[in-house]
């Protein structure tokens, strides 16, 4: 069981500020996330394109502020279980809730922030019908660790960035890369492209279009898939692959949350703007995208003021009987759970002669 | 008279972040601030220590902080009225608001943002009989424009880093600069009192401590100072000066601004925080330190949220009939008043063959 102060549901920028947040206030955090890394949007959805309106950066590519971020959190190590869901929630006598994953993960804390964004992102997957047999079986929708893939043969299905940029990483690690895409034109950024047709043209990518993965084949785990190439039966081929992964893009679904009994309302958890962005029910928060109240935006920096409301209102849940005295943290300084700390430098006090 | 959209009143963090949200919506600002320079109490106080809790900077110099917001607000040209303090507002028939500086210049505009922070920076003067007599005649209790002081007689009063810094600033632009302060010791960044040691030592700066002026001499403009060495009337000079600069500190006062009608609650202005940060004169808002609600923490990432949710009740109250559909600035990019775009790369769509 994962123990903690603060469990944090949503690994995305609100997310991963709010872990910085309660830092301060000597609260640890534990971050579940659906996907396999951090950064919500920001690293599934543009990682390579730039925003303008987070202040203080003119420009700032959103998979740099998910780096800058995690940087910005790592003295207060908090916690992740990554590609896994939060699926339910439990509140113990003592007031304490338990979240378990779809992978059976428990977690424990006495405040729970779901930072969910849009939902949980989930693969849109093919419609093949054994498919569910081979899931974690040579079947995957997203990429955990690529090592797992050494000297493999893989067959990549998708035509877009992700398609695009995964096919260009495996190329170096994999036995051997197939790229299925039922157009001949890729959607992506111009370099991907460009990336995958020179790979292609090494041998390094083996390159099937227009064509689409129309069934799977194996005894227990995944031993082979059949390729329909230009949509004719006739140019059905066949594929001899350890891995197929199809990506097709995830997208976000709230998902089992709507049923923790919380108070829903276009899609959106309803929270208490008026002090601290607290649900119906005591001790769970809802912060960034996932929640909605009057006047609501749905950006990066609104929901790293509401983290920060937030984590004081958990403090004062956590410990009733303590007065937190808020510090600036030019005047006081960051200290880390590692025992790092950054400081302001001091003025000296210094005679001249 | 200055017309704008939205009148600002306060350069600070806050202030300067709504020029970028109003930009957003197409919105001009006009920022007031007593100050001589933007950036309120990071320019100020602090400008050369680190902040750790600015979302996304693992750590920022405040003086940095505020010159990316400088660079982030350009494309959308603010005005600036610097160096004045807003002392009272008129209301019109028509709903637009007149504010009036003490210096008499006056802005129209149908929106006022209050963004002052914890008041209008005001000096610390030195208690001298005829001081009010030289004030903007010889005596100045901040610098605007150093060129002013080109070729000049200056004597700087004070022991701290703006005492040590314009010494040493001017020490290259005046033609003679004298540093008074009541003690030996110095008080401020190290390098900056083993600056003024070495400016001593080769004698471009004219120290004398531990020492006050007691008096001011001149018969319209100011020819010269009395300096008391030792607290010793004994050791009194003359000293021939064009300019006396007591450089004592500058303190925040609400001010003139506590007199507008406006309900204050703990020195700062009541705000409606379950909408958009209206004071209790619509059309008025308040934002960043110089407001008050239930949990409010006077934080600069608070500010700027509450900026961006007030820019879009501003943006209502402008344009009552039109409806303002929000994009992100990574997929409707940034068009500045100057004509400038900026824009995220587009996707290719592009046949691989
Ligand atoms: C193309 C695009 C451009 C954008 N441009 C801008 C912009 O310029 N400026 C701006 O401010 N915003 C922009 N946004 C919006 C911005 O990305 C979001 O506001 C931001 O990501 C919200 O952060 P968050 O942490 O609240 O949620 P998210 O980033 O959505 O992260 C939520 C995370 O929670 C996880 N999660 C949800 N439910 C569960 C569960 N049950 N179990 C496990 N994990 C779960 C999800 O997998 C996800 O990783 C843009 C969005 C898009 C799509
Ligand atoms: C030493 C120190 C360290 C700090 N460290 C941190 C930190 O680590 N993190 C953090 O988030 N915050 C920190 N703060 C607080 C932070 O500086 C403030 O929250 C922030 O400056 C508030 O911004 P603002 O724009 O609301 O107001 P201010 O920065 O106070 O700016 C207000 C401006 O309005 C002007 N003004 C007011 N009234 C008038 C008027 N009538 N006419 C004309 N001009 C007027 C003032 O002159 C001033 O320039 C620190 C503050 C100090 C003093």
């Amino acid at each position: 069981m994962v123990q903690t102060d603060i469990l944090i549901i949503g690994a995305g920028p609100t997310g991963l500020f709010t872990v910085f947040e309660a830092g301060l206030l000597k609260l640890k955090c534990h971050i579940i996330d659906a996907l396999p890394q951090a950064g919500g949007q920001c690293s599934e959805l543009y990682p390579k394109k730039p925003i303008y309106d987070i202040p203080g950066f003119p420009e700032v590519l959103a998979g740099d502020l998910v780096s800058n971020l995690m940087q910005q959190i790592a003295p207060f190590q908090p916690g992740f279980t990554l590609g896994e869901r939060a699926d339910s929630i439990e509140k113990l006598e003592d007031g304490t809730f338990i979240v378990t994953t779809n992978k059976g993960t428990k977690h424990q804390a006495p405040v729970v922030a779901i930072a969910g964004g849009l939902g949980s992102f989930e693969p849109r997957k093919p419609i093949l019908d054994n498919l569910s047999k081979f899931e974690d079986n040579g079947v995957a929708y997203m990429i955990k660790d690529p090592e797992v893939y050494r000297d493999k043969k893989v067959l990549i299905a998708g035509g877009g960035d992700s398609a695009l940029d995964w096919s260009i990483f495996l190329a170096d690690i994999a036995k051997e890369v197939t790229l299925v895409h039922r157009r001949n034109e890729f959607r992506g950024a111009l370099d991907s492209v460009e990336k995958v047709q020179e790979l292609k043209d090494k041998g390094k990518i083996n390159l099937i279009t227009p064509a689409e993965v129309v069934g799977l084949e194996g005894k227990d785990a995944l031993e082979a898939v059949i390729v329909r190439k230009n949509n004719n039966p006739k140019e059905d081929q066949k594929i001899i692959v350890d891995n197929f992964i199809p990506l097709f893009g995830l997208s976000p679904k709230l998902g089992p949350i709507a049923k923790w009994g919380l108070e829903i309302e276009k899609n959106a958890i309803k929270v208490d703007n008026t002090l601290d962005y607290q649900t119906n029910i005591p001790g769970i928060y809802a912060i960034g995208d996932v929640n909605t109240y009057p006047g609501k935006l749905k950006l990066i920096l609104c929901g790293f003021h509401e983290a920060t409301l937030m984590c004081q209102s958990a403090y004062q849940r956590i410990f009733p009987d303590k007065k937190y005295v808020m510090k600036y943290t030019t005047v006081g300084g960051v200290t880390g759970f590692d025992g790092s700390k950054k400081e302001a430098p001091k003025a000296v006090v210094k005679a001249i002669n």
